[in-house]
């Protein structure tokens, strides 16, 4: 049991020195850097007998006391002064007392009883409960000497990174403030010049302050953030710790530092986030500082655009074709408004939540949306938009960042995407790493092509809906649904079989090899007809109300469809079948709403190609738990997610959003909105069942996921836990699916090796 | 290997045998009845020997025909002639040659090659095939003595049963016809007398006959129907079989032969069935072959009931307090004609199957219901209804008959009700074996104290959505729900708390020390509001369109409304707790719609009295897949199989019915309608995670369900086997459920001595 600790004594064990005690011993020992001279008084004798005892070893204090003083050549209160701080074990930002410029021995030991005692002080109690951490942690004392950067002109202070964090190029990178201490550039009072001035101005220093930030770099293998101070121009080091940094530096900074040997690939694609990747992936503004934001709504979908206001899909429709940009701004947004959505560079909306139809659909797009903007009133017949007392009339120009929330006026400079080389770098790296195949959800040639820049590795849902919703075929879907007699019913089938066939044919064509894998139809029938107000024949009329729902979502679709009409889904197979004989294809076929073998059993009797692999969305709670039985029928699942989350939770998607679904978040209900982040609890208990009785049926069945919650990081580690083969999501969540799917194969890895690790050492014991 | 058995050999084995040569031993052998002589080609020797080579053991036949020969002292062709019939050890009815009359001995052999060699025809293969028979079981050959009941006036062949089908009551009930053969009396050209008249006529014959009979009772221990025909004067047994029975005759056979020693408790609950429990339990037409339908529709809830035609509810209201019986008409019910449906003595519709909301109602109620009788057409306008050329109008009477579905003009009378002492003492003998609890859904003192009557343990679910819909309370929640400020929600909830009160004393009235479950208001809030077309109120237009929903069953409901609301919930728990004070009463309150145990922990602190025990209604899949935590929360889980069966099939009830109810089942892609049946694979899966997780995590949990598929019996067979402590159903279903509670409860008995004996002999090898 050793009661003081000098920093020489090389004891790194921060169970014993707290954090911060263990860092100034690694800086100081290990690392050999020019840190504050000082002790630190330990937890398990120091603290622990304080709190036995109520007394401090004086005897030991005086003895560290005078070490201390030898090292700095100066006398307690003749020229040196001390400072005393807590260092536990867990950090407690804020919560611990520390008492600087301490100039006699009895103050000394009052400051370290005094800090000893803060850990039961009332803030640190509450604290250590709400964060669960065990009371009798205990923590150390440090004494340390105090440097002073504004002692003369050869002192001052800064910071510096070992790497800019914008732009991750290699090179000291801060600011420095002369005759000055830290709190002065806390206070902004001076200003600080660039930390390179020092090269001209003390030549030694920064060559000196050059060294050691290589120096930190080596022995952390990253990128540093150091704080230092210069005393009558010798250099103290004062703290390290990793440096925050911009997306593409974050990428950047890992791929150099493989190159340079100082991390391994594997650290290099566990140390980029998700979240620098994504503000990768997007439109941003330049310098965002500089601009003041008109207001502030949900970031919905990433990225920055800027366009010209309109409030009608038809206009942005319009403008796009002259080639003009717009916002489309609207109180919310509806199905109908897909074509401008479609043309508008970005959306914002006054009402709505993250998973409201403008956010689902411009991330799916990858297009910048703001929405539920609840301080903007839009008034759609004056078309125009308020905020306070600013009137934003249509064809003024905007610009939206929905990665922040902010709306600005004018149009702002942005910065484009690109896939800069480093990224494809990591990005091969991950595809080496991962296990998860990661493929993209597509219905378009167009998306598909642009999945395959992203790098899908193929397509994981084709959806048809869309097929039917273009001009020249929804009036002859039309008139299928319309029909009353067999005739009529066959000669609409007769017409869009080549629609159908042209649709496939043009989408297998880009596919480049890749597989995809085709859903049938879903879409209730009554979705293809007019809205009721819309029409004034008394045959759509009465259609309507013969189709109408209490709830659609649990109602008529899906392979329901193909019980009570068969010729759909017969030539839906047909045109797949045609097309392929047109252009081969590696083409899967999956039925959406299952719920029993027996009409997937029904279903096969209409292929006529025994090539077409067949599969079954898994997306109703029965067929998850009929997994056994299906996997005897199909050959792959792919869980519907999002239709799974709403049958688990009973939550409709839409009326959750607008009704309860905020109450639930803000309340802590639910930790996150489960159409965005998968419920791991719930809707992932019921996949994991279905993955065990389904591969217990077949042991090679192949297991994916569509919906969007498969593209979500955190989803990602799940998925990948319970053993599902692929991912699909819109192609802009390529690489941070690849990237997350890599990070959870690299986890797993070494969780496995150090459970091999612990197996080993209780063999040999 | 024997070739050939004699009756008189007395091995009964069918494996040899097959069935019918078993039985002719066991009658002639075993109990020694007067049974025409024969002879049995085994079928491990005589059939597989033929089968193999072609060919049979003529020797054999020949001398097993002499002594069949010598024992009717006849010779072959000179007074005797056999018959030669098939006996598997399956039945195949119909599916095997039988040939009669035979009288030399070629004919004999040739038809003995015929019986076997139709083992193999084209039919009996495709039978086999359809039934999953093994085909290598092969037939035993049964060669017979004719008998002649037209052979002189002392001749004659008849029926009888041991006690009477309709009344249960001991003694020959049967007919008789003299002079004639067996195809005779099916021909119906000449009509049988009473069996009875034998008694003078035959008196000898007769008394042999009861004596036989009544050895057949003791030999099988049941009621039995037998085949006998007279020759000359003398009697023959040609076969005999358990007897089919009506409902009260099943259950006072089954009591009495317990009283009689023949049969034990346990075999006489294990007898009755429960169909013939549930045709016991309702009104009757008394002799229904009398009369000839109008029409016929789906017989969706049992009984039968006769009155006036009225087409609005509000009429049948009327007439009820005048205490004229109606039955009311509709094309369809909705909720809106709940008081009319009350007020009728059985309802007739044109539309709907039997998950209807009239089938359901009325079941619920125990009212007679025809439904979906969809060959009348119902003129709402005119008050009539139309069936072919029939015009019946408001006023005129029919009858209706919902165990069978037919609707008769005119009054037609009835049997009634009664609980008959042998039921009460089946019941009570039930009350013994079963280890599911039978409780009921009941929400009004009237319906408590109809369930307590048919014995009731507890009421298993009270809802407290009808209270609110009491016109009286009916404008108070309007109020509350179209409030704009707290101070008008406040007095809204004042104005309901003492109503709520009231309600809850009334029902704590008639529970005489029975538990009770309340459960929280269920409903979305803008159910209480009128249709959007019954308002010109722009205001409560506008709250319509606020708070329609795309996915009600989705939706903000249940304990959605506490998050919301909480008002609503407080008032509810705070008047339970008030009348508690005023009736002191045995309460659990449960909490509807429940995904999250942060629900459950949210509302638990609206309690005050904490005696009050709390539970959820599992009805939610991810209640049933966060059953370990829900399960560390509450003391009860509630099952509510309804909405769980539309959760876990994506199934909602409403449009599933309209829309593709029908063609699954007609299809097979469902075996039964899931609102009826629990679907075992799907549901029983996920109720069964839920039971696990559940008592894993509590080990003294107690488990009910609610939901109608509670109350019917193969569901709680299910139900029994995985452990719930109790179903609970409407009154009329009690006695059948604790009937097939008990049945459940045996048959897990019988299988584990099955399987004890398994054991037993295993060890002893």
């Amino acid at each position: 049991m050793t009661y003081i600790y000098s920093l020489h004594d090389g004891c790194e064990d921060k169970n014993e020195l707290g954090n911060k005690g263990g860092n100034l011993v690694t800086m100081a020992a290990k690392i050999g850097l020019p840190v504050p001279s000082a002790f630190v008084l330990s937890i398990s004798d120091a603290y622990r007998q304080y709190k036995r005892t109520g007394k401090l070893d004086e005897a030991e204090i005086d003895k560290a006391m005078a070490s201390l003083e030898k090292e700095m050549k100066r006398e307690l209160g003749k020229g040196l002064e001390v400072s005393v701080r807590s260092s536990g074990p867990v950090s407690m930002p804020g919560m611990m007392d520390t008492i600087l410029n301490i100039g006699d021995m009895n103050k000394v030991k009052a400051s370290i009883q005094q800090v000893f005692e803060s850990w039961d002080s009332k803030r640190a109690i509450e604290y250590r409960r709400l964060n669960s951490i065990p009371s009798d942690l205990g923590t150390a004392a440090i004494v340390q000497a105090m440097v002073y950067g504004n002692r003369d002109a050869d002192s001052g202070t800064g910071v510096v990174f070992t790497r800019n964090p914008s732009t991750g190029e290699r090179g000291l990178f801060g600011e420095y403030l002369s005759e000055a201490q830290g709190e002065d550039v806390v206070s902004g009072a001076r200003t600080p010049v660039p930390v390179a001035s020092l090269k001209t101005k003390m030549p030694k220093v920064y060559a000196e302050l050059d060294k050691i930030t290589k120096q930190l770099e080596s022995y952390y293998h990253d990128m540093q953030d150091v704080e230092f101070t210069v005393e009558s121009g010798k250099l103290y080091i004062l703290q390290t710790r990793s440096g925050k940094r911009g997306g593409y530096a974050a990428v950047k900074i890992a791929v150099d530092m493989v190159a340079e040997g100082l991390i391994t690939r594997e650290e290099a694609v566990l140390r980029v986030t998700v979240e620098a990747l994504r503000s990768l992936l997007h439109k941003r503004i330049k310098s965002p500082e500089s601009y003041k934001p008109l207001t502030q709504g949900l970031n919905a979908a990433p990225g920055a655009a800027g366009g010209k206001v309109v409030f009608e899909p038809a206009e942005a429709a319009a403008l796009a074709k002259q080639g003009v940009a717009t916002i489309l701004v609207r109180p919310e947004t509806s199905p109908d408004d897909i074509h401008g959505i479609a043309a508008a560079v970005g959306v914002l909306t006054q009402k709505g939540g993250l998973t409201s139809h403008a956010a689902i659909v411009t991330r799916a797009m990858g297009k910048a949306c703001v929405c539920g903007a609840e301080t903007i009133s839009v008034d759609m017949k004056a078309e125009h938009f308020v905020v306070g007392e600013k009137v934003v009339k249509k064809g003024d120009e905007i610009t939206i960042d929905g990665s922040t929330g902010n709306v600005y006026l004018g149009l702002l400079p942005l910065e484009e995407v690109s896939v800069v080389p480093e990224l494809a770098e990591l990005i091969s790296w991950c595809n080496g790493f991962k296990r998860l195949g990661v493929r993209t959800n597509a219905d378009t040639p167009e998306m598909i092509a642009q999945a395959v820049q992203f790098g899908a590795e193929g397509v994981g849902l084709c959806r048809t809906e869309r097929m039917f919703n273009e001009p020249d075929r929804l009036n002859v879907i039309r008139s299928f649904i319309l029909a009353d007699t067999d005739e009529e019913r066959q000669a609409a089938i007769k017409k869009l079989l080549p629609l159908q066939k042209k649709d496939f044919t043009a989408i297998f064509k880009k596919l480049n090899g890749l597989p995809i894998i085709i859903r049938l139809l879903d879409m209730p029938l009554h979705e293809f007809l007019p809205a009721e107000k819309d029409t004034t024949d008394p045959k759509v009329k009465k259609r309507i109300a013969e189709l109408r729902e209490v709830n659609p979502m649990l109602g008529h679709r899906g392979i329901r469809l193909a019980v009570t009409h068969p010729e759909l889904y017969k030539m839906q197979i047909e045109a797949i079948e045609q097309a392929m004989t047109a252009v081969p294809a590696n083409v899967s076929i999956m039925f959406p709403q299952v719920m029993a073998v027996e009409e997937v059993n029904l279903v096969k009797t209409f292929f006529k190609d025994t090539d077409i692999k067949i599969g079954v969305m898994v997306e109703t709670v029965r067929a998850a738990m009929t997994a056994d039985q299906l996997a005897e029928a199909v050959a792959f699942f792919s869980f519907g997610t999002n239709d799974l989350t709403q049958a688990t939770l009973s939550f409709s998607r839409e009326d959750a959003e607008e009704k309860f679904l905020a109450p639930y978040l803000e309340k802590g209900l639910l930790k996150n909105d489960p159409f965005e982040v998968l419920d791991i609890q719930g809707v992932g208990k019921v996949m994991e069942a279905a993955v065990f009785w389904g591969r217990r049926a077949k042991k090679d069945l192949e297991i994916g996921v569509c919906g969007e919650q498969g593209g979500e990081p955190k989803s990602i580690r799940f998925l990948h836990a319970i053993g599902v083969d692929y991912v699909s999501c819109s192609p802009f969540r390529i690489p941070i699916a690849k990237l997350a799917a890599a990070q959870a194969a690299l986890k797993e890895k070494m969780s496995v090796k150090a459970e091999d690790a612990v197996a080993k050492s209780v063999s040999l014991m």
